[in-house]
């Protein structure tokens, strides 16, 4: 079995990793951005990352009414010329903890007195060091290029927050479920892999999302792009 | 002459029109933004507007250190909880002026009392009914359904309102050469067509830009998919 296959295997127990050890960070967080009387959320992250911003932009917006914007890194690393954030809480989200430029965007943050947060894998990370408050991945280490339980996981991390901040502790108890829904569907391994057949020599592809599963949507074609070389477009 | 290469020549008088026509506008708006402590701005737009908004982002953010967040305009059609806006501007893009869920997400802002602005085409559409304030992108019909002379036009409309938002006069200023120097591109139209017959049968393509040029790779990519049918990604 590749590294790959394996750490879509290991989902369910990073996400009831996650699920219990964060829930008091992310009550903490939560907390803090109801005493800063929080505005919006700016959120930083690349590739995968970027795509749990976007779940966060629609589930942070439906469910608690918070504007989500997504950083545009080079506005730091480029033009030198960072955004004033206000009373955002500005949100970095990187596996490593390591990009340099998504750590100069917390960095900033800081130097400007906003209230930051981190979503990583890596607690020493020079990331996690830049944030007030840290939710860890809890994904143990990810050895594949491709990212599979650390997406899921700052999905999960992203939800736990949600939860958080809700009025309604019924979106808590909710992810409760989530675990066992993900073993679940990973016992289709079998049936996905027979629809999969047809579209073996497919080379172009479009991959259809809205809403909540938009920010999936994109990372799936990040996916087939990244392993299959298909030109596939969200 | 199709009409997209009709409209495609005209861009360096839409552009001098807007310049001149919208500047008094870009400067009220301005003005109300600075008397309301506008925190950041969220954008709504769809495709090639939506791709405007990409170019606000970079340089609102680089120039006026103003966050920029896009509007996910199905948290108000779909899931009907639009998120608070707090003292935003909330700024609507759309040649058209027709969109429903852009026309929603202005709607939405003014029953909360944030201040309203809409770039458009169509001085008397829904879109425009909806703002406080209203750049027309003087642009005239366009007939043909990729849109030209229109995106430009937004950028150009962009980039008014950016100036009238610097305390640095240059940049107001250094928009009076814009139409002359798109003149001199349109030129190079030759020269273009015979560096174009290289990629005649090209299926696949990436379009590259960052920063500022962020935007037009977007927009590239997407009038290469609507025109050719290529699988072009930004």
């Amino acid at each position: 079995m590749s590294y790959l296959e394996q750490e879509i295997y290991e989902q369910p127990e990073v996400m009831t990793r996650l699920l219990e050890m964060d829930r008091q960070g992310a009550q903490g967080l939560a907390r803090a951005m109801r005493e800063r009387e929080v505005q919006y959320v700016m959120i930083a992250g690349r590739g995968t990352s970027d795509n749990a911003g976007r779940y966060a932009q629609y589930l942070f917006g439906s469910m608690n009414r918070l504007p989500v914007a997504l950083a545009a890194p080079s506005l730091f690393s480029i033009y030198g010329t960072p955004p004033r954030f206000g009373n955002a809480l500005v949100l970095a989200i990187s596996q490593s903890g390591q990009s340099p430029d998504i750590v100069e965007v917390l960095a900033e943050a800081r130097r400007q007195g906003a209230l930051t947060a981190a979503i990583t894998n890596a607690p020493g990370s020079p990331l996690a060091e830049q944030a007030d408050h840290v939710l860890l991945l809890q994904a143990g280490d990810e050895r594949s290029v491709a990212a599979t339980k650390t997406y899921t996981a700052e999905l999960a991390a992203v939800a736990l927050l949600n939860a958080a901040l809700s009025a309604d502790a019924g979106h808590m108890a909710a992810l409760a479920a989530i675990p066992s829904a993900a073993t679940r569907t990973l016992g289709l391994a079998t049936d996905v892999a027979r629809v999969a057949e047809r579209y073996r020599f497919v080379d172009r592809l479009v991959v259809l999302g809205r809403g909540y599963n938009y920010a999936t949507a994109f990372e799936i074609a990040l996916k087939l792009k990244e392993t299959n070389y298909i030109a596939s477009e969200p």
